[in-house]
């Protein structure tokens, strides 16, 4: 058998290519799908099956893109009319090469989610691996709130039969493969380590300690996590199917001219250099989002009707770019700066600043009583274990529907917990008229490091 | 949690490097041993300790190479007065990260043979993987005729409570990582699979079904497993610990005039090319093993006090063959054959043929009565399970002290299943003196699916 | 100034790729074109111009592929009607960053022949290199006898001007960038050097020593170079345009079951090891032409009308196959043996074997005065450097329409200068149901190598 | 012949390995000499001999290191007592291959400077290339100021000698090869473009027409190039030889809190972001030497006798960093910042902005009448070709020396063409204690392409 964990950074998504003699399956592809066929390859096997664990919202399905290039058959379970694949029954056996896939129905997260069970028939009978979806996670369970807060209660009750009364029994050995690690933001507990079985999770997992169902639904209705704009978008696209894009999109380079002309023309430009380039020199009217936290917050900010144009460190940064954008279904690209942001200053073309200011610097006009807002732009989780007693806290993703609890006439102090997240904070109250505006590089971790004080709650 | 499987082809032997925070682990590296320093930087992880299961014999230890270029220290476990590194009790723990590395002594395969349990305190304080070395495998157990016949009995006895007390206890749901696979000659139904629990080993490991230790003794007394020549060398170079290489060694590149001139001071020629290749013509007194079969055989045939020269397809080829001659401790390579076989052809030297015969071909013979020996190469529970009624069965790794069976002054067509191991076989023979020798293309394969008949048993 | 000589192995053909400012065109593009793609992206060049210095015959012309997938323009010399790109004239100037590029008629050695002189004008109005064509060659001119006999001097009084009235006078520092490098069937007398000027020609070149034009035309009419029967297909599609691949083919691979059916079906069998291994055995039928001997001899022997089907030691060689295939127009590649020989071996299908011996071997035939007949198939100038006394010489390319000048009753020992070409030719001759075929390794080397006579002339 | 040119960017220094048979030279190899190992065994050639064509004052000779690794011995020109080495005699030939290699005595740009003709034997007797080291450059010649103002007419005449007297009568014909490129420190018009022969020189290089020695000494005479520090330190460093390195060193990276210990040691930050990352928070004494600036600008600033330690915009970067500062015999590099930029903020340890203004900005400034300073630091060359009108001309590359031209008391803004020398020297004044400095991104290109005016001379 062999077994290939394919993670998603940023999404902290799991996908799984798994062969038996000379047949391969896929788990939940992701949408840049050339490296499933790139595995096989290398193992010398063929891809014939694509089964979705559900519909998912925080990424674009890659099925559609993987059937196209490796003309497999895509699958997913029954509950919820796609646009696209096969649908599955409860307890459909597919075999390949010496391992048995059963589908097992287990609702919760959505109505439509399933988990697939291996047997490896070359040493017996039992299940061996369980690849869970969404259902369960290391250390955490998948999410009931995106049906919205009426039926939570009916999904949390589902999700409890599922892990309960369906993958529990298949033993405490069976090993589990969920669709995320750590860091997704389909889960706030789930570890950061991906090798777990169904016996350790029904020991330590903190949620299956509400053995009774009325505990369990009780902790999942009192459960907040944050839900990002771009899941509605993901969860439309990935019912009738994402548009295949065939290849990875190359986005054409754009002379300083033309890229000034298409922000004219209403492009939205995605600065993606980290919060101290940024801070230097950029475009006026940039989101600034570094590339690696692409993943995690073009879906809070950017739309998807308005084509999208990229500034990057230099053009071998462009793919990853791309790659993270078309991922979240932003396939919109209208172009890149050619010759980077350097450019953009020759060409005369009019630039902005954003101060970054060290922690000492923010406590040195907190004691002058200097008249600022403290913007914490970090999580309500992160608020509670420490903040600065003079800030107050919008998370970053929901600052663009809360501008108005921000007085424009005042300078504004963002931090985060290191200056990243802060940086695009920052760049949304540039884009929205602020004229005074401040980054605290480090963030509060810089705060702390300079041993000043905290509050906590 | 970082989590590597480092496969070594072949011998089928894994290796793992852990990593947690800035730090990493390495359990039973390998000798050529960039590979864990290449993981660790990607994963910008610092390898500080290397844990040995036991002493390994069918393989040289890494430690000492990993330990020079990482600064790492070297444990490994009681029992055994080792020439390096430090020597663990039963229960010290250690702690990376928020991993916590508990040792067990786990006797049986060796007396000093230890697992390491891993606890992830992120999640929990129950165990989460454990590493089984030669304890446990998937689907199998560790052998226990290394040191005699006479210490069978109590091995197995010292095996059975180290699985059944000591592992197995941790519970059913903790991943076993064995320091083998499939295809190791550790073990004869280790599965093709890695991914296992203690769970899954109590209910399907054939072996683990031998719940009464005078049962699992039985069963492991009445156990054949072949014991290479090479095992021996393995273990006494992994006591004293293996010269250190420093570098994976370059062999110079010798001309055909050169390469003769070795030959003639007593280099033994090893010939890497495939059976049809070397068919075709070789360089007299050349063994014969193809290059993906270096693991398996090598340690059989070639003697460690004679120098040892290479041909090969070609020079892309050539570190391969040197990466699996330094894993079993062959270090002193003299050089290899520049310009490939072509050279050797061009220079005039002299050449000699193997002939390769379809089973149709050798078919015939038999009906025309022709007085041949066939000899099947096999393993003798592959010879069980079907030959061919003519045939007799000497494994390949036997041959040379069994060359008085087969007699000179007839014609030998050697064979096995598929037409490699027959072909170092037939080299075997040649070297010998026979002179009237013949490989079976396609093996017993060939046979059966030309629709000849077989009998088993 | 950017200048990238790209060379295609085996043919000895030279593109350029030439880049200024943000512009870069390129000479003679080869069918597998993704390179100069590659390589104007690494140096930040946009490739706006394919210059075609003649139609070429030897092999596929890439500028409808390069054309495609880089959006550029094609151009070509006057005097012949092409179906695709534009017909330049006589002095028509391009201007590409601050280089200048001239297009000058030299007709000689096809009627539409031109050459392209650059000056760089940034450093005056001198010409610096001229790419040359087939019209002057390192060493070496074009050939002119493409168009039959009777066209010989007309075509060389044509070279003679062009070279004379047209390339020389640009002046002696010019320096020399010419279609073919050494090793083309172009031309006899190339050098195995890259780097002269006009100066260093018109010094050393020796048919440039033939100042008077009838010397010249004299010269080149007694010339006799191989025309291998693909010229005439090459000169068609290039005159047309070649089929656009879009991408470089991947055959599927095919199951040995497959693999006979397709040869049962009329494909015909390529077997791209090398002579040992095709001598050790092979597929009854196929033809021996060994990875870096395909540029060189597909043309010769393979039908455009019949799909191929490749044996190749392993997958990682089946890239450099096509590529060599396509290069030559053969796009019906109908698939390629899956798991190489071996798998065909197990599949216990037919199998042949071609006897390799060495030059002893066949000397002790000559003494022991067995009737055998020697066959040298290298080319005449090299048969007439020296051969075996006893040996009848037929270049490899003509042995298909020669083959009843070999006796099919007597055993037939075949060499050539180190055992490749006559690999090729032995497999001609089992193809033509010789039965009794021998393969000389090392040739005529090993011939000499062991201290045997030969005579010349 | 196998012919590699190989480029070392920034000093535009040009290396060659040169091929024939089974050996192969290297002339001017640089310090980081793997490459020319790579490429021998890549072509199947051993590097026996090792070319000097002079001492070299811009980069570290990499005789030593390529002596080292591939067992070549070195040779350079007389005239000067080196410490390593043989010392050449005008006419030695050397037999590589077919090729022969003479060398010939050509003093001017330094006394034991030499070239080295090459003859291709299988063509004829004539030479085919010449390398020139700084003797004769694309449209230049060689410096002839570096032994001080008193010698330039020696050197000067020398010069015209060696090229008139020595390479001229070569031929038109011989293509030439010179130690640099365009961009090169070593010649203020050599050309973009490495292609070209002694005709082509002969008639356009604008040095070449003054072809009676007076003229061409008083143009000598009159010229005037930068000569940095560490010309002298190299000067130095090639006589007695380079220290050995073995390998590329590899740094230790370094925690904030060690970082910030080696600072306060006395070690010398070199923070190698672009201009606007370095704007935006760096570390308060740094110097800003962007990454492809490092070959041209390190040698002005960064003393010898101080360790470095170096910030990078990521890991990947760090090892051409540290390739740029061992060849300029940097190798005192005690480490990089661990985790960037980023960790030093989070740290909490102070930072320091250095403000990017827009052309427009100073403009407005200088409108307004505002008491600033404008300090341009392009060179001579530069600042005549145009300028803003009340700007001061200081060459980066001199202002550490003449920082008392600055007044301290009032703001500065810095610009030079792009921003880049402008950042360096920026950061410069802010060690020097300046605190109100202006970086204009853009530089004077912003300015012109925004439309403000220029003066010339």
């Amino acid at each position: 058998m062999i077994f290939k964990r394919i993670k998603s950074e940023g999404i902290a998504a799991n996908s799984y290519l798994i062969g038996s003699g000379e047949n391969a399956f896929v788990i939940d592809p992701r949408r840049d799908c050339q490296v499933y066929v790139d595995v096989a390859q290398q193992e010398g096997l063929i891809i014939n099956h694509i089964f979705e664990t559900h519909r998912h919202e925080d990424f674009a399905v890659g099925s559609i893109e993987l059937a196209h290039i490796a003309g497999a058959t895509i699958y997913h379970g029954p509950g919820l009319q796609w646009g696209y694949g096969i649908t599955l029954k409860d307890g459909e056996t597919f075999s390949i090469g010496h391992l048995k896939v059963t589908v097992i129905h287990t609702p919760g997260h959505t109505d439509e989610s399933v988990s697939y069970v291996i047997t490896d028939l070359a040493t017996g009978g039992s299940p061996v691996i369980v690849f869970t979806g969404d259902t369960l996670f290391v250390n955490d369970v998948g999410r009931t709130d995106l049906y919205g807060d009426n039926q939570v209660s009916r999904l949390a009750g589902n999700l409890f039969n599922s892990i309960f009364n369906r993958l529990l029994p298949l033993g405490d050995g069976v090993i589990i493969c969920p669709a995320h690690g750590g860091g997704s933001i389909c889960g706030t507990h789930i570890a950061g380590r991906d090798e777990s079985s169904l016996g350790i999770e029904r020991n330590q997992n903190p949620i299956l300690q509400n053995t009774k169902k009325e505990d369990f639904v009780k902790y999942k209705m009192s459960e907040h996590l944050e839900k990002p704009p771009y899941f509605k978008r993901m969860e439309q696209d990935n019912l009738n199917g994402p548009r295949l894009l065939g290849n990875l999109p190359v986005p054409p380079s754009l002379t300083p001219g033309e890229f000034n002309e298409n922000i004219e023309n209403g492009a939205v430009v995605l600065d993606t250099r980290d919060p101290s380039a940024f801070g230097g020199a950029h475009i006026a009217g940039s989101y600034s989002i570094w590339l690696d936290g692409l993943p995690s917050f073009v879906g809070w900010v950017l739309p998807y009707d308005q084509p999208l144009i990229l500034v990057a460190d230099n053009e071998q940064y462009l793919e990853k770019a791309v790659r993270y954008l078309v991922r979240e279904g932003y396939d919109n690209i209208a172009g890149y700066l050619k010759g980077n942001i350097e450019s953009w200053y020759s060409a005369g073309l009019p630039i902005e600043s954003l101060k970054l200011i060290s922690a000492n610097d923010l406590k040195a006009m907190l004691d002058h009583k200097e008249n600022v807002t403290v913007l914490d732009v970090r999580k309500q989780n992160e608020w509670e274990e420490g903040h600065i007693k003079e800030a107050v806290n919008i998370f970053v993703g929901h600052l663009i529907d809360k501008l108005s609890q921000i007085p424009k006439e005042k300078p504004t102090v963002v931090h985060c917990s290191a200056g990243y997240r802060s940086g695009l904070a920052a760049s949304i109250l540039l884009r929205a008229g602020y004229t005074d505006v401040y980054n605290v590089a480090g963030g509060i971790n810089a705060w702390i490091s300079s041993g000043l004080p905290i509050i906590r709650g």
